[in-house]
């Protein structure tokens, strides 16, 4: 059921088998799961994911390719909700182990708030990523941008940037080299630093040998409504683009993590072929794990970590006997 | 497009990107991924896999949860039409590695049938398996029952079958053991031999330990129209049931591989992390290769496959450059 501040009262008691941080594609692909192997399980989402600001999911087998993240998201927490999972707005602060349970102390509501502890005997790190993107003055909400054809994923969206004008804007160095990958769909590239990038003699010459544009004046403004049409320096001078992408690097949502040690490989969580991280009853799932960030493996990822979790918990448990059988078998 | 018998010479000269053998989740999935990297690929499905005979697909996020197999597929299919993958309904019999190449022979259409050769770079095998059912005589098709109450699949419809009087049907003594993991969701176990397997006296006694009936006499009717209500003996005597599993193991759509070494655990494929089989360039997706049988894995797994394909071929490639701005770089 969909837990608020008028009703947690009733789950304070409650163990759950386990907690989900995060209500994106994997976590409710667990949630639905987990429910369906009948264990418990309630999913804190703290809103407006990754996957939420998509405005057309292209990629995902069995759903029409311009469905909206949004809807894809509603849809899977009506499925969690109707498989018995309980569902909670609000923001993870913290987690502690003790032992043989979790306790998982929430945020809940942005004015007049309070914190309320849920306990676990799993976790799944479902709480995923987000793209830094520029910080521009007149912007009230740069994701305005985002998922029409300003894009922030090349697997997704390389497609839709096919043969068109495209900025690409970068926050490192490093980050440049994504126009070498970008060019694979489009070679009309021009590589914007908003001034913020050194940029080394021989990236710039890689540049120039590709002939792809690089421009380090301060960015004023990018397109209007929703559309990337071109981006205005700060000069007044404007470069016409039909597309961008941004590749400025991801904020993980992990803070809740950092009084738990685990492996890693850069910021991403490792986990074994079952999405188990080297915490043996935390698994991770989605965009804050090692791999490609697409909601279909998310999906996957929340099927496999309820499957391992569905058989470590089954496994140890005692079997059902069909006690009237038991004396003076019938056949 | 979609080939058929009349258009097919349009492609006979084409080497594709990639063959996939298969169109159902998994083979689809790849598609729509390959042809959003900008590849070619081909879908050859023979029709009537194991999805499309699913009644309700009620665990893959996104979805609502009683969309029927055939409507997933469905709209797989249109999806990656619409992105331009060629589909061709036939029945792959042969497979030859020509070093770089693969040469595919399809048979096309089950009454005067022709014969056609397809190339491709890359192959991708997403055949998948199909159940063993009962034999039984008055039955047209026992997928009649499946996916209504009968069910082929634990992990998918154990939450359906919960505390129901559940009939299993096994193959061999060792299927027996599926008693032992249905009974997390139902106690409520008769299992069925129709006359088929050797029980040893081991089994009969843990069978007996936990309550769960054992009846070896042969079977002579499933319940009526679409529902599992019981099992009709050859004696004339009736079981009541309220649901079933069937637990006799599968058969592999892998015939057209024969000529080809490919490493496998039992008749499973072996991958690698990105669905690599042993040999470099095919990959194997979905039931056919290692792990649970589940439609968001297969799904993923096309997604890992045609990642992998597309780095592979991107790297290979030239990369493509901006010529007006090689000469005298504009900014």
């Amino acid at each position: 059921m969909k837990l608020s501040k008028n009703n947690l009262e009733q789950r304070i008691d409650h163990v759950y088998d386990v907690i989900i941080v995060g209500g994106g594609a994997g976590g409710l692909s667990a949630a639905i799961y987990l429910q369906r192997y009948r264990l418990s399980c309630l999913v804190i989402e703290k809103g407006k994911g990754r996957s939420f600001w998509m405005q057309d999911v292209t990629n995902y087998m069995g759903l029409q390719p311009h469905t909206p993240g949004r809807n894809v998201l509603q849809q899977g927490q009506e499925h969690a909700l109707a498989v018995g999972a309980d569902y909670l707005r609000g923001f993870v602060e913290d987690v502690t182990d003790e032992e043989d349970l979790f306790n998982v102390k929430v945020k809940i509501g942005k004015q007049n708030s309070i914190y309320s502890v849920f306990r676990s005997k799993y976790l799944i790190a479902a709480s995923g990523i987000i793209d830094n993107l520029p910080c521009l003055e007149d912007m009230q909400n740069v994701y305005d941008y985002a998922g029409y054809n300003l894009h922030v994923c090349l697997i997704c969206d390389g497609y839709e940037m096919a043969d068109k004008q495209c900025g690409l804007f970068v926050g490192s160095e490093g980050a440049i080299n994504t126009a070498f990958v970008l060019n694979w769909f489009t070679p009309y590239i021009t590589v914007f630093t908003n001034a913020q990038v050194n940029v080394g003699e021989s990236m710039r010459q890689k540049l120039k040998d590709h002939g792809y544009r690089l421009i380090e004046a301060p960015i004023q403004n990018f397109g209007h409504n929703h559309e990337m049409t071109g981006v205005e320096l700060a000069d007044g001078s404007t470069v016409e683009l039909q597309t961008g992408l941004v590749a400025m690097g991801s904020i993980y949502h992990d803070g809740y993590l950092r009084g738990i040690e685990l492996k890693r490989s850069g910021n991403n969580l490792v986990t074994d072929a079952m999405r188990r991280t080297s915490h043996e009853r935390i698994f991770a799932v989605g965009d804050i794990k090692e791999g490609i960030n697409q909601v279909s493996i998310a999906v996957a990822d929340g099927t496999l970590a309820a499957t391992a979790i569905w058989r470590e918990i089954r496994q140890a448990s005692p079997p059902r006997r069909w006690e009237e059988n038991l004396i003076g078998a019938v056949l």
